[in-house]
């Protein structure tokens, strides 16, 4: 089987990754609940790899990176959390329903208003509509780093200077790039990232969380237990714990710390080159195949590795099923979770056949997916 | 080490959950994001975790079963997904705080008043008091299955009995209970059973759901990617998608459905036996110790395998520590995210040293124990 359904989830994983979740399941306790060894080792465990990726990721401090089952949970408590009733927001015709749904339920909810910045044909915004759509209610951008649907990447420097200077929370959603592509909150001006666990960065499932910049107040999604302050009504507020009620996902971190581990040993810039050059050569190939449309831009200096595409005017989920099933290659069609994108790159009906790649792919899985599109076009 | 902590977390698994966690992490793509076989796998292993639950529950529908990071998340959810502007809820003071800090947030936020079935000096709370607390405004009755401080257990029957009379919404934590004593929701007129999997479920951290009665209508914490329905703007209803946004925790999934067919396998029956003999040998013992004061219920048909207790008037933790150090005996000290239960105890100031069993330890440990409490008490 060759899997390019990376974007989705990376089902390979370092074998130490899995190393990883097998020691935590075979010696960690609860963390922040005792004193014992075993809950030490996960307090331990658990704080090394906030550490591992507050330098990754530029927060200013570890006990500001907060975990969560996956990023959709760490939007939905930074965008209930700090925005509202009457707010305006800004945000993009990229962005994935994890940050749309969100933003709508709060247009029903607290009467928030929306702006999108508009994707183009080719899947690019224009950077010049941020500030152009700011009013004095905007209270935040919320964008994401790169498209599930393109690969397509945005500037986050220069959306965090606009957000800078015109004083907004600026809200990302690294998803797609969080492990592969280089993210400086303080650079970037970022309030908050919220990233996945499971893809780039080589974790299991049901891991991700959010970097908050210090000093933002945030309301929580969920209250319970602390492990500290039991006596106190209100959850307390101080981070990590004021957002993360209950007892965390200890055996799946600890494989998220070895994945970013892994990511910092390899290096961050090998990986990217890899999955680039792999992405690259095979659009290179497959958008001279006759009757093959790729979407996106791809004079972009810099693009996340996926390649979505469709043949002539099939259904994008028969050629998928006949990747898989003809080729054993597995790939994803369909809409992409990504309702502002396919309208703009005019792909409701049809969706379309994304093939996105990691770090354990190889060049000759690339080719005979090349080979298997263009025996497909016949 | 001896490990007796298992109320926070059970740190020994059962093989087949390590191995079930790992087969997941070397083949599983994301569920219901796709149709290759490694998404199919994804889909199939987490559908029949759902079934091996409603079937453990007594749940109606396995796509009522919902897949939470925790029993706190569960909880959340249900009690913000239900409880409504000026409504009243009863519960008890038997609770944690994952259901006492939702409540007093929808005392503050929603206006929600709240009553509270008293627990005695013994940690056990009176029923006729549930129906004298009704008034016209009550909505719910949420209460727990059994005290994760005492191991005092509520006569779900009984409880179920007077929510299904006086025509109440009925919320269950079932945190210390699920997979060791018998759950029918049914039977027990339950609307929403919360669970956590790291406990006597034996699965991982990071895991965890809810059991919804059909015909339910709950508002989701959190909105975001279904798989389906791209083009909506509103998160799509249908259970269990409804309830589930975001990539779900497969790889733990997959690992909770192990310890659920483990204890099918073995028998809860065999397992509450044993877990019950090893906390009675214990008690029986411990009680005669002089300066031990234990606290809770022992007259009772049925607790969960837990023991509180303090020596003398030593602080909790300082008897913890003596036991970690001094005989590598994992327990808990302290405050137990209990609030109410510790008031009713007289414990606040000095906390209570939690003893807590599972299926992997022995009658040796027990003993070991035991000497370890008479050695500290002279």
């Amino acid at each position: 089987m060759i899997y390019l359904d990376n974007a989705a989830t990376t089902l390979r994983k370092p074998p130490e990754v899995i190393q990883a979740v097998v020691n935590a399941m075979n010696q960690m306790g609860n963390s922040a609940r005792g004193t014992h060894d075993e809950a030490l080792a996960a307090s331990r465990i658990i704080y090394e790899t906030r550490e591992l990726l507050s330098d990754l990721f530029g927060c200013p401090r570890p006990d500001h990176v907060i975990f969560t089952s996956n990023s959709t949970e760490a939007l939905n408590t930074a965008i209930y959390g700090m925005i509202s009733q009457g707010d305006h927001v800004i945000s993009t015709d990229m962005e994935h329903n994890s940050v749309l749904r969100p933003l709508y339920r709060l247009e029903r909810e607290r009467e928030v208003s929306l702006s999108f910045v508009p994707a183009d044909e080719g899947g690019t915004i224009c950077y010049e509509e941020f500030e152009r759509q700011i009013t004095p209610r905007t209270r935040a951008i919320v964008c994401t780093h790169g498209s599930n649907l393109t690969g397509n990447l945005v500037d986050l420097v220069r959306v965090g200077e606009i957000a800078k200077k015109h004083k907004l929370l600026f809200i990302v959603d690294a998803s797609q790039t969080a492990g592969v592509f280089p993210i400086d909150m303080e650079k970037m001006h970022i309030d908050v990232l919220c990233f996945t666990g499971h893809k780039s960065l080589f974790g299991p499932q049901g891991t991700g969380g959010m970097c908050v910049r210090p000093g933002l107040d945030i309301v929580p999604l969920k209250v319970g237990g602390s492990g500290v302050r039991t006596y106190e009504k209100i959850h307390p507020k101080e981070l990590p714990v004021g957002l993360e009620a209950g007892t965390l996902n200890g055996h799946g971190i600890a494989g998220l710390g070895a994945g970013v581990r892994f990511i910092k040993d390899t290096g961050m810039e090998m990986i990217r080159r890899h999955e680039e050059k792999l992405a690259r050569v095979f659009y290179e190939e497959v958008c001279q195949i006759p009757g093959i449309q790729v979407y996106g831009d791809f004079q972009a200096d810099c693009r996340a590795p996926i390649v979505a595409l469709n043949l002539k005017d099939y259904d994008s989920s028969e050629v998928s099923d006949e990747l898989a099933q003809g080729y054993s290659i597995a790939t994803r069609p369909g809409a992409h979770c990504a309702p502002r994108m396919h309208q703009a790159l005019g792909t409701v009906e049809q969706g379309a056949v994304r093939f996105s790649f990691s770090w354990f792919n190889t060049i000759e899985e690339v080719h005979t997916a090349i080979r298997a599109m263009k025996e497909l076009s016949q």
